[in-house]
């Protein structure tokens, strides 16, 4: 296939890299920097960059921008799009971003898949992409209109860089669950390290402080468009578990034992339940 | 030495385990099961089982009990701990055990000091008991009374199974500190895990899902009693977590995006300065 990636960042960057490295596909690149073109096609990440004219020619387009960017790229690129090629994003929302760009593939013949590689780091840019970023990692599709072969060729393409778990959803029902396991968690963690304990802690500190203040370190840009193309789905999630945090603080200022053990052993439970040890 | 250790669970079997691999002391451990003890000593945790005969003759004496069975230990046994020995307890609270331990130790003419090493595993008891437990390590001394020789003493023995960091504190400090660093991650974790998204995201997970629920998995009846321990400084850490969020889902419901972004930004900054990054 001749693919084109636009974006070099983290996310376009490691699918550059992992891409020549384990298959045989051309790769046309793109990036807002010419520096990063330049690098990516000097490392063999890409093999040429991306001109209008080649991408009249691809197969498949990865972009790989944030939401507002990416659906822009698209209704931008919209007739340059080959009939019958796929489309696909990398964005972390998705009703946001297809419902946008489906209309416009369905208008222009061309197919559009919505795409989630779950894998990140606390960096970004190209000079933090890495061709094993997506080793054993989940990749989301939604994809609500294209056929089953377009499905097939984009799964096929995923697992031979690494990813190992493929899974289907549709956009909202993408929103609802990444609402709770990825955008809940760093809203979490921002708050959570914001105590006015924070600052004099150290010394004091394990592995469950690390854990849950990890993601407290993230691109504030980045995450503020995400959070606001998927409003309502987080700001139940984090009013949800900002209330019954409440009930824990309750129990242990009304010294009620036999409360705050059963608000822990639920919690535990649910959780053994979750990780498959409960049946 | 001769060192006495009460309790051969996680943390006593460790310390038993890791003081008879670094060094050349002598230790006798207790444990309520027999099945214990006897493990332990075929294993070469320990010398021998702890007679109140041995207890009598140790140089230093390790209770690994939860706060309130310590308490009841260095209670009942008082009057055996030999004069001028030292008595250490490792429990996560420090305000409710010093504070009953340290009248005692001055009565009887033995020295407490109250510790807490900060270790741990998502599993209990001495079959999880790893002589590499406390490996880089923090471990926190509360030595109120104790003079700087009987600090020492223990400083070298904590450094030599494997402690990196000994933090010394004042009890007050120390729980206001573990309110926030662990407590409150125990407590955030097992909320976190509640919703009820958490029971459908198998596939849409990825590494900060897993970080913020690892520790849901706890030992409830422990963590009850440590929570009721250290009410004020937890229960204040439970309601600032949960009023810090309500600031990011009113933003998000409000689409304030320059709110959020400054609330994002302000994480970000103090994660980074905690860590290090920022001087």
């Amino acid at each position: 296939m001749k693919i084109a990636i636009i974006g070099l960042g983290l996310i376009g960057g490691s699918m550059a890299k992992a891409i020549k490295e384990n298959t045989d596909h051309t790769v046309y690149g793109y990036d807002l920097s010419d520096t990063v073109q330049k690098k990516a096609k000097l490392i063999n990440a890409i093999d040429e960059p991306l001109t209008d004219e080649l991408l009249r020619d691809c197969d498949l387009t990865i972009v790989a921008l944030y939401p507002q960017a990416a659906i822009d790229y698209i209704r931008d690129k919209q007739e340059l799009f080959k009939k019958g090629s796929i489309v696909l994003d990398c964005c972390g929302v998705k009703q946001a971003v297809c419902s946008q760009a489906e209309p416009i593939a369905l208008k222009q013949g061309f197919v559009f898949i919505g795409g989630h590689p779950m894998a990140g780091l606390e960096h970004s840019g190209f000079d933090h992409a890495e061709k094993a970023l997506f080793k054993n990692a989940s990749m989301i599709l939604t994809p609500t209109k294209g056929n089953i072969q377009d499905v097939e060729k984009v799964k096929d393409l995923f697992t031979s860089i690494g990813f190992t778990n493929l899974q289907i959803a549709t956009p909202r029902e993408h929103d609802q669950m990444i609402a709770f396991t990825s955008q809940l968690a760093h809203v979490v963690s921002s708050a959570y390290i914001k105590s006015p304990a924070a600052m004099k802690h150290k010394g004091f500190s394990a592995g469950s402080y690390r854990d849950l203040t990890r993601v407290a370190k993230l691109n504030e840009n980045m995450w503020t468009e995400l959070f606001l193309d998927n409003p309502d789905f987080l700001a139940e999630e984090i009013d949800g578990i900002a209330d019954r945090l409440k009930e824990y603080s309750r129990a242990i200022r009304e010294k009620d034992a036999q409360t705050l053990r059963t608000l822990l052993k639920d919690g535990r439970e649910k959780k053994a339940i979750i990780d498959g040890e409960v049946f």
